[in-house]
Order: C-alpha cells, then sequence, then structure tokens
C-alpha cells in the first residue's frame, strides 16, 4: 500500500509507493518498460494489460479481446488504488493517508502510433470522450477530489511506452501546482472580480504577439511567463472551470483545435518528446467563476530542463513572443476538419 | 537584456533570457559545451573564461592566470546582469521588470574534477567560505534580495561543463521554491511558536529511520514526504536562517559533513548525477526564528523525473526509510577529518 505524504513546510503532497520497487536498485527495472520491442497496447496483446476498466468498442466485441478504438486499464505498477480507506493519521508533527485513488492509462488507439496527432479527427475526439468519462465516472467517489489527465510522449518526457496513450491520477487531495492557480485565481477574482484566465484570453487576442492559433472556439498561445521554450496553453473562449463538463460541440472544436497544435509544434520542433496536462477544477466544486480549466503543452527541449530542477528558478532561453512567432511561421498540414455529421458520445463499456 | 516576469495566476516568476537564444533552433548550441573535450574551467584557460569576479590564489599570482584555487567567474552567458535598473512596470495585466541580478559561476578547483567529493577537505572548505563571501558582496546591492547557490553534477542533473562548479543565481525577487518554505514555516511559527525545521530534527533524531548521518554539528536525512528517490537534507543542528552568517567551526564540519554525504551517495548508487541547492532566508531578512537554512541534494535517477515533470505530482518509488537504511549500509571511506589547525577564511582577491 502506497501513502501520501505531506511535506510539513510547504504542503506539498507526496506519493510513496512502496509497490513500486523491491530494492533500491530496481526502482528503474520495475516501471513498465518495452525493451524487448513487445507492446502490452496493441490491439492483439489485451492479456498483457491489468482487466480492462472502460473502453469503447464494437457492440459485438468482448471485454479484454480485440474490436476496441479506445481502452482504459489500471496502471501495472499503481501509485495509488481504489480499495481501502484513507486510514488519515499523524506521525509525530507529520501527516499522511494510505495511498487511496486511481491510476489508469488511456490507450487511445489500438494501433502503434507514437504521438496524438497520428490520431485521426475521430480517434481524438473519443480520446477526450473517455477523458470526460473517466472523470465524470470517478468523481461519484466521495473520498476523491482531484482527477489529473496528461500525456507524456517520447522518452524524454517520460513516457515508457511509445504506444500512444495518457494517464489519468485521481487523487483525495488537489496536487499543488493547481492549489496554486486556484488560489492566486481566487486572489485575483476577489481584487477584480474576474477570472484572470478570461482577462489573458482578452489580452492575448488583444496583442496577439503570442497566439499561435485562434479559433471560434479555442485559443492557443505561448504564457507570457513561460517557464519552458515553447510552452503552449490551449484555453476555450467561453468561460468554464470544469472540463469534464465540456459541451459535445466543444469537444469536437478541441479534437481539431488540440490536433492542429500539437502537429505545428511538432513540424515546427522536429517532433520533441512532450508533455500536455489537462488542468481542470477539484471535483468537490460546482462550476467555479474564478477558474477556467485549460492544456499546458510542453515541449521537453534537452539541456534546458535540467536548470530549474529543483531550484524553482525557471530560465527559459526562448521569448513566448519568439516562440508564437516561429510556431506561426511554420508550414503545417492544412485541418483536416472533417463536413460529415458529428458523431457523438460513444456507446461506452464499462 | 533579459526580464523578469510574473505569472499572474500564481505569481511565480520566471527569467525570460533574450540574450542566451538568437533563434529557436540555436538555444542548445548557446548554452556552454564540452563537445570538444576543451575545458575552459581548467588551470591555465583562464583567458577562456570572463574575466574573475573573486577568487583564492597565490598573493604573488596575478587575477585571471595561474594560480588560484577557487575561481569565481560571471557566467558566459548570464540570465540575469548587474547593470541597469529594475525598471519594474506593467503590460496591461501582466507584471515584469528587468533581469537584473548576477548569474555567477564558481569553479572549485583548478584540477578537472568531476564532483565535490573528489576535492580534498581543505578546497571544499574554501568553496563553502567563497559561498559565503559571494552572498556577503552580492548582499549589499539594495536592488537584490536572494542568492541562489547550487550545483549540478553530470549531464542528466543539467551540468553542461563536466569541470567541478558551482552556480550563484542572484534575483531582486525570492524564487517560488524558497517563498513557498517562507511562508510555510512562518504559519507553523505563528500557530506553534517553533521552528518546523528544528522540530523536523527533533523527530528524525528521536526515531531515527531517515537519519543517513548524524554527526554534532550537522544532520542529514531523507526527509519524510522525499519527492524524489535518495533525497537527503543537510541541516545545521543549531537554529540559524542565513548561511552566510555561518561560524567559523560550522564551515569546517560542513565541509567534513557534506562531502561524507555525497560520497556515501556516490557509493550507493553508482556514482549518479545529482543536484544540490542551498536553501537561504532571502537578504532582505534579519536573523529569523521561523526559517532554516539547510542543503537539499537530489540525485538524479532517470525515467523517474519525467512522471512529476508539469504536473505537480510526485511519485516517489523508495520510501525515504528505505533510502536511508541503503545509505547508512554502504561502505564509505573513512572520514578524512583531519587534526591539523583549522585554515581560516582565506585571502580573496576580488
Amino acid at each position: 500500500m502506497s501513502e501520501l505524504r505531506k511535506d510539513t513546510i510547504v504542503g506539498r503532497w507526496v506519493i510513496i509507493a512502496k509497490n513500486r520497487a523491491k530494492r533500491p536498485h530496481d526502482f528503474e527495472m520495475s516501471l513498465p518498460s518495452q525493451r524487448s520491442g513487445f507492446c502490452p497496447f496493441c490491439e492483439g496483446h489485451e492479456d498483457k494489460t491489468p482487466d480492462e476498466i472502460a473502453a469503447y468498442r464494437d457492440p459485438a466485441s468482448e471485454p479484454n479481446r480485440q474490436g476496441w478504438r479506445v481502452r482504459v486499464v489500471p496502471n501495472k505498477f499503481p501509485a495509488l488504488r481504489v480499495e481501502g480507506n484513507l486510514n488519515k493519521r499523524g506521525e509525530g508533527i507529520y501527516d499522511l493517508m494510505d495511498g487511496i485513488g486511481a491510476h489508469e492509462v488511456i490507450i487511445e488507439s489500438p494501433k502503434h502510433l507514437r504521438s496524438a496527432s497520428e490520431l485521426s479527427d475521430e480517434e481524438l475526439r473519443e480520446v477526450l470522450w473517455m477523458y470526460r468519462d473517466r472523470l465524470v465516472d470517478l468523481k461519484k467517489d466521495p473520498r476523491l477530489v482531484y482527477g489529473m489527465i496528461f500525456k507524456n510522449v517520447g522518452a524524454a518526457a517520460g513516457a515508457s511506452l511509445e504506444h500512444t496513450h495518457s494517464q489519468l491520477i485521481v487523487t483525495p487531495i488537489v496536487p499543488i501546482s493547481v492549489w496554486e492557480e486556484m488560489t492566486g485565481s481566487l486572489e485575483f477574482y476577489n481584487y477584480r472580480g474576474r477570472c484572470v484566465f478570461c482577462d489573458i484570453i482578452q489580452q492575448e487576442l488583444a496583442t496577439e504577439r503570442r497566439v499561435v492559433l485562434d479559433r471560434p472556439d479555442f485559443i492557443a498561445f505561448c504564457p507570457f511567463a513561460s517557464r519552458f521554450p515553447f510552452e503552449t496553453w490551449i484555453l476555450p473562449k467561453a468561460h468554464a472551470s470544469h472540463f469534464e463538463n465540456i459541451q459535445k460541440n466543444e469537444v469536437e472544436g478541441l479534437s481539431f483545435f488540440l490536433k492542429e497544435v500539437i502537429s505545428t509544434i511538432e513540424a515546427a520542433l522536429d517532433r520533441p518528446a512532450y508533455n500536455y496536462i489537462i488542468h481542470t477544477a477539484p471535483f468537490d466544486s460546482q462550476e467555479l467563476e474564478h477558474y477556467h480549466w485549460h492544456i499546458e503543452i510542453i515541449p521537453r527541449m534537452t539541456h534546458i530542463a535540467g536548470f530549474e530542477w529543483g531550484t524553482g528558478f525557471y530560465i527559459n532561453p526562448v521569448p513566448p513572443e519568439e516562440a508564437a512567432a516561429f510556431l506561426r511561421s511554420v508550414e503545417r498540414p492544412a485541418p483536416t476538419r472533417s463536413t460529415t455529421t458529428v458523431i457523438g458520445s460513444p456507446t461506452a463499456t464499462s
């Protein structure tokens, strides 16, 4: 059983995942890896993963067999587990609880693709629906307060398997990166009465200098205080705090938009490793006027990441204005927005 | 001129270092590197660095020539510069100022050593004195409020040059990692009337489970909520908030202690890349009852760092109790504490 432990000084919760390593020297090997060239995420290898939690699949197919389009399985080495009680307790001045939560892998395609940009529009749309479905499902558990969806592409971004996938970690605490956003945006709201993210969208649209892509429903820009070269944020233009409350039309728009932005970054930077993270409001809140869900995309450029590591200093050698201008200048494949009727939320087996 | 820009949402300041890259694709090459095998930090190559700011050297030698033992030069591609005014200003809802500060490199030996553990006790003591001297000197500038000393060893830890060196970044703002510690420890102090770090020392000494090394003046332990495998903190047992106010006897003690801890980590983990960072109180404060300076040592184990990157989630697969037990069990060279008279603060040329 892993533990959630709180840093007594700064209040940050850390997952101590006891089951992930047998001995100190073993822990690298205990992560899923692909040394043999065999891919457990490809169609036909369903028996090489834990049993599926959810899938979008051919109605005639059976769970844990072929015939799926998007498939969700527990992480083989989960950092958190659903079974048990939180068992909140102290140890002297320290606070801890049992590692209750969920750690799921969303396999985005039965085919061995390497990036979300290789998915078709329909496939990416189904991935977004699955993100939403999993959040809605896990939100029912009153012990859990936050669901973070993120994607690592490439070894330099922390991906141990090449096959395109996302991860979902659901926790009984709010991760510090989101907590800081929640408190900071609330402070702004209390002072100015507006959502700071909405204000940022207005200013970025007005100056245009940091805008990467502008569409009726979404905007992508390199943030004013970008921590990393070519860091790019995607925000819905309409205010909304919870990703899982996304409207059906917005799912369609986001699938086109996300693919276009990632394709642009890949064309500009020669297919870098990258992460994206969906920042959304905690489960235990209704629609919030001060918070605005968004996606942060961070290309992983080597030699740079090392610098701020541990210091809290971010030194970004590429001003966001230059990054955005470069991304705008890149020739990219024309968007493949189809004119056919939108496929709605597909039938799920779970 | 670089800029310091504030993230409007979470309040984090980021250095946008315009001069470090000419074009987006160039920025990796613009960092100092050692591709050719030539080392600009070795004795005899003094003309390959910017002019020295300070050095401990043979009184008969001249600045920027041979004869030094520890040498401080500006970073060749500085993120911040001392010249100019802060020029604090707004840009719509954003806040920024000019990139005023200092970015120095402390070359720890004229010899091409790779880690602080290879320095002699006397050499490491002089490195610590130089840390202190540079902080004291830069603190005189009222525009500057924080000095962060850190060390990257190995490419995986962000070091672009192999020759053992530290870096010092001095800023007109407090970095967010320290700001969080300052506010968190003040909150604890206001509630309990004690220093949280002193409380942690007491508890770690009482339980012993996470202690790596215990000496009369310093303690090293793996923190209860370790973010990273084998993360190890060094704290002076006597309460003190400002590293630069360190007593002469403590410099001696710390040089032995730091070397012993790093040697232990290197013996246990097969000489990993590592970072250490000195966390100390801001310049614009007198001795603080709630803050306690310390050194955080973070070995860089591959495949792990990727996970939390950008998510704010730290998943540590090695519980600190196991890490500490493993570090304690390692055979290490007997400490070489000399019995000769301690060499005091050496003559500096600056």
